[in-house]
């Protein structure tokens, strides 16, 4: 069937991260250490409005852009908490993160231009930049620099044709966070070269060193900023597909417009849901991150304990672990790791060439796994 | 914010129904037959299902291309219901056939492909197409052939560069159905040729003559189709968000692919629920089929008795009836219903130029609506 497929697509490959899995099949009795969702249930009272909405028979279309009580609910969730100031007309409601970053570059890209991401950086920004024929230009983030973007190095790998930057912070795979200082300096170039920003802080509620700052409510940022958030991470609501984009008005329209061709809108069940997470899940979110408080501390003190240099990551659920002393490929240790030492963790180049030397380890699991992950992990590394 | 946009997007137009709307807005006290969208509550113990997927914590990401449970569901029921032969692997679960239809543009378009659809024809298909730089080339269907496509007027818009063919019947604006000779007529055309089809067979539980004839049950086909359905109409499961496209399965691999970077997967919730739907929904079915027959046939006795011109629809739950007698233009005439008779119909230029002198008329309403719409339909006509 060859013949009637799309050029684009056909040469676009599997995350790496799903390459890996395929990679790891049979390894049954390997502990995962390897996924970037929450291991916490859907907080019970988010849960009941979920259930309520489907038994008050809530289970028609909503508007394209979504319920309105949910955008104001957005509307005041992100100004509570990151200070950015968007009303419900500047907000769009999303399957999940990953259809408002695919809908930003549908919407915001012209084949040809230039978008820079981050070496390493999450799976899908790459691809989805390639399906609408926008060419991915990479900025390597490095560990000496706690993997924030480097304002020299962007400044680098700007040219008249870059219209886009992406950013992930906190970061997956990383963990980096970036603070207002460091944002500040990215603005400052963004500004002057005209560019608009896709800011993924899907993972802004987890952070362990200060408040999460938004690229957002950097002075001057709003109109070069397009904002996804969602409920996934925050709330522990990955199955629930919900999330946001928040941008300009005229941005948001445009995306209502594509979204309501290709989705008409995300199910009526889980918006009932993100109404209530927004309303009444800040302690939801704070008992969840006391756990990775502590599941953080917990790996960073294994990794050192194990002599082994990693670096400290302030957000988000991984840690990003250098191996490179021992020699190997990461996706050599990762597989060795996987069929020798029985755990699966996530090689650093599933996230780009820049990865080399990394693996990405999910602290989103109970310390008993945990416990027994690195127990693993310590064996495995002694025989090599 | 203009500067930043996409010019395809840019360009596209907000759906036809979508402009009505609003140009409708203010009527509050029209009492509206528009909607494409079933009046029944998802049935009790589906919807059951979805409440215990949320008690039991079943909210975290399925794999990429659904539930296999659910794959397996649908493998059975389309070949239960409509004799298809797929596979689970040859199956993939979407957001509804919203997305189903976009993926299958991203995924077997290339730019400059040229894609023959219906005028009048679905809102949808057209935007979409354009949205992967693919170009809509139309082949009008007419009332005096039952808005079936004619396979000679099909023959006259094939070029050299036409790869796909959209079809949908029952048919989303007309009511239309295409029978296993008119299918087989069409086959033999798309083999010639080597075309791949989508065909968007939502409305196949609802047809009053005979039962439905899947496209890729004509034999010869299976290659040449690319199969859209969902649970939306049959089901009255619409804000859960849950459709499927069963096609090749390198043609499956590469849409998972896409799907995995642009949705990850479709609200577990919907999906422990679509399992049931599949499992235990045949009675529902056949119970919201015996409300819609008699409110078709109410509809079309009405239409009868005003003496409009209502050509008969064996599909889908809407009446695409002829109103040229009145020298009104489509729009005009559903305009000046809709303020000044008080009733909201879709015109039927809004599925396209050739649905000029129509006007879709939904019967997706309880007896009682119908009746008062149109009472008050009948009303309007005598001061024409």
């Amino acid at each position: 069937m060859n013949k009637y497929l799309n050029d684009v697509v056909k040469e676009i490959k599997p995350s790496g991260i799903r390459r890996f899995f395929d990679l790891s099949l049979g390894a049954t009795d390997a502990i995962p250490l390897s996924v970037g969702e929450p291991d916490f249930d859907t907080p019970k009272h988010i849960a009941q409005k979920g259930i309520e909405a489907i038994e008050n028979g809530n289970t028609f279309y909503t508007p394209n852009a979504g319920l309105l009580e949910l955008r104001k609910e957005i509307s005041k969730f992100v100004k509570r908490k990151y200070d950015c100031d968007y009303n419900e007309e500047e907000i769009l409601v999303t399957l999940g993160g990953s259809e408002a970053i695919d809908l930003s570059f549908r919407v915001l890209l012209n084949p040809g231009d230039e978008v820079i991401m981050t070496n390493p950086g999450y799976v899908s920004y790459e691809p989805n930049v390639k399906l609408v024929g926008g060419v991915p230009v990479f900025v390597d983030i490095k560990e000496k620099n706690n993997f924030k973007i480097d304002p020299e190095d962007l400044e680098k790998v700007i040219t008249d044709k870059t219209k886009m930057l992406v950013m992930n912070y906190p970061n997956n795979p990383t963990g980096a966070i970036m603070e207002k200082e460091d944002l500040e300096k990215i603005a400052k170039i963004v500004i002057k070269h005209d560019l608009i920003v896709v800011s993924d802080e899907i993972y802004s509620e987890l952070t362990y060193k200060g408040k999460h700052v938004s690229l957002a409510s950097i002075e001057g940022m709003k109109n070069h900023v397009v904002l996804i958030n969602g409920f996934s991470k925050s709330f522990a609501m990955t199955g629930w597909r919900l999330g946001y984009v928040c941008a300009d008005k005229d941005i948001i329209k445009q995306m209502i417009k594509v979204h309501q061709y290709t989705a008409i809108c995300v199910s009526t069940i889980s918006q009932f849901a993100g109404i209530e997470a927004l309303k009444n899940g800040d302690d939801d979110i704070e008992k969840m991150k006391e756990q990775y408080v502590i599941r953080r501390k917990y790996l960073l003190q294994r990794f050192k304990d194990m002599g082994l240099d990693c670096y400290v990551p302030y957000g988000a659920f991984y840690c990003f672990v250098n191996i490179s002393k021992f020699g190997l490929s990461s996706e050599e240790f990762a597989l060795r790791l996987v069929f020798e030492g029985k755990v699966i963790v996530i090689p650093g180049t599933a996230f780009g060439s820049k990865g080399e030397g990394f693996l990405r380890v999910s602290y989103a699991y109970s310390i008993e796994d945990l416990k027994e992950g690195m127990d693993r992990f310590e064996r495995f590394i002694q025989t090599l």
